[in-house]
């Protein structure tokens, strides 16, 4: 029971929900030949990202969409990690992933914590609480092979959520994420890589695939990456899925090696949550 | 005033102290041809990274290595980041690094907060708490451009210490470091890049160069990271000196275009010095 097996979903995302909801079932159905125990959806995989379509797209906990997903868990016999969604609740939208267990019962749901609002000269614009939302939750949960956290895109850029989710027994962080063209190339890598190695925990990034109608175009590359920062399994920018182990064991090793962790000096600083 | 020139001294460290200061002021006078403001020394510049040396190596305070590095710094009008040397105290030697500023006065001191202790099976062994004891400060200092944090190798594995840097107001983080061939080729430049990208500082690592017929054997690859994660200069593996421009004004652009300090959810959680 110390390896688990993953397995990223980079589907390209198009304008209309049910079709959208169709492919991730469909590339579920495939990835399923490769037996994995956890399967990762990227970041608004129903919905185009972009601010216009985020208040249309939307749904409440149990509407159809929450439903769709659990019965793919049930009936895959996985953990669905389902990427996010808008979800409405009284009146405001957030970005949420629900994760459901292999009964397809909803074990955690995150609301994006941290609200992507960004203005590069001449480059990417985007301003995410024009119409979101931000949660207020830091988010793990519990599987046979240990506990598992996530976060979405723009919060794994915080080190102290990292931080935060090892300190709560994450020996892994699951972000489905939507990089950009600029901020793809320049930071995707290096901060799977760095929170991995500062973490010595596997790191998991889940991107739609690149699609050049879009509003925003993602940068795709889906990631798993070791706890001592080696790529395990990365996809290029097109639609696709790929899935990799994550060792448990090797974990340990890495942190027995080079404690990290122990030898923080917790008598000189401290990330506290409030 | 918004431009720094940083220069940085890859030396090869030999076993006779003497030696190793003549070679550091003559690759400083070296340097001074391209008007550096400040000039950086690798950690344990006068001594074998080992512990059979530093308590035979080690002085205190105000003896002749600190006169000797003083000297150069009024000489040459710089600021001098000195690396690190073995310094005695009271009967226990620390991991120090004195920073002067252009008239040779000692404007801080950094004794090595995490003491590197690792035991990376068939590869790299080293046991620094074998022989020194660990400092208890956070170190910064303040210059004509601004606030600098500085901070020895091992220290700056830990992401709490550059953030509370950061948030004393350091915009760069000096690390006189010496990774080894194991850590250096799979950690150094990402940590340099994500510690820069994260916190939106340049960031500077400087090396002693590889010496093949040292017990330790550092990576080298002294290096200079942009606050957007880029690679300004870097040096290879044998000993030279390299200077490049920090542009401050460049920092704050990158901060203002994504305010990754001021999204912070501080209402989540917070690093706090204790």
């Amino acid at each position: 029971m110390n390896k688990a097996k993953i397995g990223l979903i980079q589907m390209k995302v198009d304008e209309d929900k049910k079709s959208n909801l169709y492919k991730a079932s469909k590339l579920i159905t495939n990835i399923m030949l490769q037996n994995p125990d956890i399967v990762v959806l990227p970041e608004m995989f129903s919905c185009p990202y972009d601010n216009s379509y985020f208040p249309r797209y939307a749904e409440e906990e149990y509407e159809y969409t929450f439903n769709f997903l659990s019965n793919i868990a049930k009936e895959n016999n996985i953990y669905l990690v389902a990427g996010s969604i808008p979800e409405e609740d009284n009146g405001k939208i957030y970005n949420t992933a629900y994760i459901f267990d292999r009964s397809g019962n909803k074990i955690a749901k995150h609301r994006k914590i941290h609200l992507f609002d960004i203005d590069i000269k001449n480059k990417q614009k985007f301003k995410e609480s024009d119409t979101l939302t931000g949660g207020n939750n830091i988010t793990i949960f519990d599987t046979e092979f240990g506990k598992i956290g996530l976060c979405i895109c723009y919060d794994f850029r915080f080190p102290e959520l990292t931080r935060l989710m090892v300190d709560k027994g994450a020996k892994a962080v699951i972000v489905p994420a939507s990089f950009n063209m600029t901020t793809g190339p320049a930071h995707w890598d290096i901060m799977f890589k760095s929170r991995a190695i500062d973490n010595q925990i596997y790191t998991i990034g889940c991107s739609p695939a690149r699609n050049y109608t879009s509003t925003y175009i993602s940068y795709g590359h889906s990631i798993v990456v070791s706890p001592f920062g080696e790529i395990v399994c990365e996809l290029d920018d097109k639609e696709g899925y790929i899935t990799c182990e994550m060792d448990f064991d090797y974990l340990e090793s890495i942190r027995e090696e080079l404690p990290l962790l122990a030898h923080r000096r917790k008598d000189i600083y401290a990330i506290i949550e409030k």
